[in-house]
């Protein structure tokens, strides 16, 4: 790619780390930003800042927070006995946006994926095994993406949940509501013929 | 959207500003500059910041440069005769990527459009006339974008550019190259046949 300065080349190059921006993306919000306001530049660089430096998370389900406590943790309408464990504070958003979900979350900051180096060790599961020790909790539900790695760290977190004499359950899979059955794969086809549930 | 903390709403909203930039795109974003590096996000807010308060433009084409005359209107082994009219910086490094075109250019900064309110005056327009009128250039090539308000413009300035007694021209529309007959639009096959080029 043609550079015309030295300052283009590096926004772009910075750009285009970002997740699913390539350089021509990368280059042509580059170029947005200057023909438009600096002060729109100014405001996107100091809101990156801000939400870089600034953002704290909650110190009991590690979820986004502006306060030591996160706004869910600390309702106290909010069922305090069940926990739903997710991969990240995206899942939690997700969830919160479906309105069926009232319990407790645990955010554990990633999945367990060899492949990436990512072991137990580098999530947030000593602090989960410390809340289901708690007397509160009576179920934990396992959230995390129908994946290989997502599975390999249900079943992990399962073994050593299972000690603690508590409920543990997943979430569904199967078919998605809307979808056509003849263009629902056949695994999650033949896993939703398998784990039917009862309908009467 | 639901937003865990007014850091990470901010954020979403200024990255959601960039053109081609939805609000979901901008919270997959946001979330992984958090999961990133802190470096990652200072090296990206400071590398935007220099692009927009830093980057100069050629004082004779108005392309972006590092110095107050670009690297193409300095190059003394480019065609000083012929310029170029383009829309953008954009266009340019479009043009010179094609290794077709070794004379100069002249970056207009937008093209005229009633709807967005621009108009001749808001364009650089005067210093394109001013140069058009210096004896050097012997032809103007307008390769402005074959849309409502690129035709509008080139048409704006051959009027105005054929006082000059200057030779004009406009960039060849036709099929693609690479494309298939039967997938071009009726509008660029029929003029492709109309301005059809002789063989032999």
């Amino acid at each position: 790619m043609n550079f015309p300065t030295k300052l283009v080349e590096d926004a772009v190059t910075e750009i285009a780390k970002l997740p699913g921006i390539g350089k021509k993306t990368a280059m042509r919000l580059a170029l947005h930003l200057l023909k438009a306001d600096e002060l729109a530049t100014v405001d996107l660089a100091s809101s990156l800042l801000n939400l870089r430096t600034k953002t704290r998370y909650c110190q009991h389900c590690n979820h986004i927070s502006e306060t030591e406590v996160c706004s869910i943790c600390g309702n106290f309408r909010r069922d305090q006995t069940v926990l739903c464990v997710v991969e990240d504070s995206r899942d939690v958003l997700a969830i919160e946006d479906t309105l069926q979900y009232n319990g407790l979350y645990h955010v554990l900051g990633g999945i367990i994926s060899p492949m990436q180096g990512i072991g137990p060790e580098e999530l947030n599961i000593p602090k989960l095994l410390e809340r289901a020790g708690s007397d509160q909790i009576k179920e934990i539900i396992l959230a995390l993406s129908p994946t290989m790695e997502g599975d390999t760290t249900s079943f992990y977190l399962s073994k050593r949940l299972s000690e603690k004499g508590i409920k543990i359950s997943t979430i569904a899979r199967g078919v998605a509501i809307g979808g056509e059955l003849e263009y629902t794969d056949a695994i999650t086809l033949g896993r939703s013929i398998v784990t039917r549930t009862i309908y009467q």
